[in-house]
């Protein structure tokens, strides 16, 4: 199996943005814009031009602020939409414009208050219309998730002969499961006529926590971009998270996936996404938050202390985290107590380790958390040989 | 296919509370304990005793507060902590005793530096030590991720002949890719010999993001019982979030899997046990995160107020959360801001809804969030009907 290039669209700045609270003005967009260009991201999506003058304003000054990425601008189906896009997207070196309508009968139904074969023409006139404006033009087919496969099909035969050259196909709701995402996907790529001439893309939500899954298997299945946000922020319970995303096509070489991101940044741009948005990553995040590489437990401390690979997969360094952490707590057995111990400069007898265990456990009892100077308290009095 | 029940297995007590920071005294965790039970869990796993005494006599004291659930306590597949976990459960009316030993290769060598034989013997000596004091014995294999599937057969072939009615198959370091995790466990189920006598139980980390769709898949390929903390809370990235697996089989129908969960409660729940181990959830977390409901995108607002299913998959009301929020942000459309306002006692014509509008979007680039005394200032000088 040859190795493929996994494109890695980022929509911090547009869905990720989409978060009560979370409004972010033109100049830290633009921070954030050019650290995903760091990062090595191959589309930003940098707003909805059509949605609000600061938003107009944000995707223009991006799309001069950065060379390398495609600046990409989210549109409806709707003629003033894409033109508005298309006017904010003018100075890019590299403009893409993202059209799209629902598919799924709820949408059809209760949005549009159309049927099937109307939603395939405005469609296809929506990308017929933002192709004169860009060669690159992405369409998605909202709610996808819940549309029926064969319909889908239909639709996005019709956009690609339109000129589409990115196929979205959006879980809107996050109901999908991995295997189902996965045989859509699958479906497509296998019944579109002229399939390749267009890229499959993921777009997944993460209400029922699967949002990370369903895009990988999406991948495997034939897509060739996932769409993400850093720290899966997002409207509800957010996107698939770029840096879970990334970290497991790298983990899993076997996938033969690969993608154009510098795995290192991804704590740094984590940490900055979440304090000019404030919003908070909760510790237990995968692979960015404060707590993804620490270990407490006794059995644990004491693998990891025996040989790193025991119960981490990843060297926290890839992803920028300095070092594993070794915390304190009631949990933690005699091997953590005496490798702490040892870096602050105590040696410890096994005699010596049993008596302060003791005192350490009476303490641990009482505090969630350990500290060095709970430690050097401890030693009072005990029979210890200090470190060279 | 028949419907099957799906054990929730609750480790929020142990392997939740393997968490920097996170000691919870013994009232606290019983009441949490008591809370479980009301939400209808089948297994409280109280914590594991051997390794202090706080935690001893928490699993003692569990024990006699609870009655509906079985009460499990870990320990290693070492005497002591075997006889220890037995003594804290002596209350218990329905006791579980948890043991093990890691299989992996890496577990066998770096961390008991022997070799996969005397695996098997120390793994199956634990087991009948554990039923001289107790009938429900649950056999860990750690590190089953990372095992390869014909030598944990034969390690669940001899502990399931040596009387464990439980066989966990830990993906501990939260490497396994879903199909994967699912091929394994479907392995088992098919290979071992007295499987039936048995069940399978998975228990995800989420180290890349993945231990819920693990879950999923386990259960969907034969696994009985699932291994889960509230708020998906544990060491590093965490385990599988109990709240997301359980509104999973809730919402596909069609899986034929059900649960005891009283799904009302799982917002309350969260909140509670957010709050005594002072594990703040992200606001973006689904199902209990604070915007796991919300919406502000004008899109999606308009579609929501016009039918909540076409971006809702789950009424909020189900897991004990009053109602989606409707945000004003400056991602808000017409719609959104004229359901406010309506709220709020405006019924706005057309043409002074776009005076409004336009005003609404100045502040909305400015501010994070619109509030109602926003709105309210808005409104001066606008031409304007008093809805009744």
């Amino acid at each position: 199996m040859s190795t493929r290039k996994i494109q890695i669209f980022d929509t911090t700045l547009r869905d990720g943005e989409q978060v009560p609270g979370c409004k972010l003005n033109t100049p830290e967009k633009i921070e954030i814009a050019r650290n995903l260009e760091k990062l090595g991201v191959d589309v930003i999506e940098a707003g909805f031009p059509i949605s609000s003058p600061g938003d107009f304003k944000s995707v223009m000054e991006i799309s001069k602020a950065v060379t390398e990425p495609i600046v990409c601008g989210l549109s409806r189906a709707v003629v003033k939409d894409i033109e508005t896009a298309a006017e904010a997207l003018k100075y890019a070196k590299r403009p893409r414009i993202h059209t799209g309508i629902g598919t799924s009968d709820s949408h059809i139904l209760h949005k549009f208050n159309s049927n099937r074969d109307e939603i395939i023409e405005r469609a296809v006139a929506a990308v017929k219309y933002a192709k004169r404006f860009v060669e690159d033009v992405e369409f998605y087919a909202e709610d996808a998730g819940r549309t029926d496969n064969e319909y889908l099909a239909r639709v996005c035969e019709a956009v690609v002969a339109a000129g589409a050259t990115v196929l979205n196909i959006p879980d809107t709701t996050g109901y999908c499961l991995p295997h189902e995402y996965g045989a859509k996907i699958k479906y497509l790529k296998e019944n579109v006529k002229g399939i390749d001439k267009a890229i499959l893309s993921t777009h997944c939500h993460n209400d029922l926590g699967l949002a990370t899954a369903n895009s990988i298997e999406g991948v495997i299945h034939g897509a060739g971009q996932i769409e993400c946000t850093i720290n899966g922020i997002g409207e509800r319970a957010g996107n698939t998270s770029l840096e879970e995303v990334v970290m497991i096509m790298r983990q899993h070489p076997y996938l033969n996936l690969i993608t154009g991101v510098e795995a290192k940044m991804l704590y740094p741009i984590s940490q900055l996404v979440s304090e000019k948005m404030q919003m908070f990553v909760q510790p237990n995040k995968a692979i960015v938050g404060s707590n993804a590489f620490a270990h407490s437990s006794g059995i644990h401390q004491d693998g990891v202390i025996k040989n790193r690979e025991t119960y981490e997969i990843m060297d926290p360094s890839d992803v920028g985290v300095d070092q594993s952490l070794i915390v304190l707590t009631a949990r933690s057995g005699r091997a953590a107590l005496a490798y702490r111990a040892h870096k602050i400069g105590y040696q410890l007898t096994k005699d010596a380790l049993d008596e302060v265990y003791e005192r350490f456990l009476a303490v641990a009892d009482r505090k969630k958390e350990v500290y060095d100077e709970d430690i050097h308290e401890m030693m009072k009095d005990v029979k210890i040989e200090l470190s060279a």
